[in-house]
């Protein structure tokens, strides 16, 4: 059997699309609490960092910090947070999250904290209009 | 004036030294409730993983998983979390926490979770010693 890459639904469900890089799908977290993305590596069967082919991994690499200096000189923020968790959702993805001091979350983490708030469709669309635009032809 | 590295006090105070690779100081974080280890960039002034010159940030994704698969092989943990936050200590350092179902945090992230349970003396040396031995040789 071939597995095919397909996004957790679970994901999906809480995300817009941004752009497609060369291992990640780059979604917006829907929540106006914080300025959050989610790289997902098209990659089936992934659940750990080092389950990554090595390429993939150091490419991801670079994808992780193209996307979290784009949502820094976005937002301004104090702090990026990264973090690879799965604890719930398993399909391996990686969370870039802006944090500012007094955030509904701070100093803490985001994950688990509180519930999420979605954005307004104009609010979302906007900000995934500006990613996009920071983001040019990064790793396409 | 030249930066030195040195390890921020607030993490030196709550782990003990494992190794030294070549881009990072592997410490374990003593704490009973979790298997848990902290890779320190030792490099000074960094804060977010961006900040890394490019070859020393690929060696650190080679490091954070030869720390992860070597931490998941020792516990058999269900999950590896990752996490570069750095709200409360500034100094970047990369949590590599090994997750079971039920464990003190399950399925939220440990960070800011409850209070930290040290290890005794004893089981604590012995962890150290079979992490080194499972090190081996990498990256020194």
């Amino acid at each position: 059997m071939t597995e095919v890459f397909d996004l957790d639904p679970r994901l999906s469900a809480e995300t817009v699309l941004i752009t497609r890089w060369q291992v990640s799908r780059v979604l917006l977290q829907d929540d106006a609490r914080f300025p959050w993305l989610i790289l997902v590596p098209q990659r089936a069967g992934m659940s750990e960092l080092f389950d990554l082919e090595p390429g993939d991994r150091l490419q991801l690499a670079r994808e992780i910090d193209a996307a979290a200096q784009a949502l820094k000189a976005e937002t301004g923020a104090l702090k990026i947070n990264v973090g690879a968790l799965g604890n719930i959702v398993r399909q391996l993805h990686v969370h870039i999250v802006a944090r500012r001091e007094g955030d509904a979350a701070w100093p803490g983490p985001v994950w688990g904290k509180g519930t999420r708030e979605p954005m307004t469709l104009e609010a979302r669309a906007a900000l995934v209009t500006r990613l996009q635009q920071r983001f040019g032809g990064a790793f396409s």
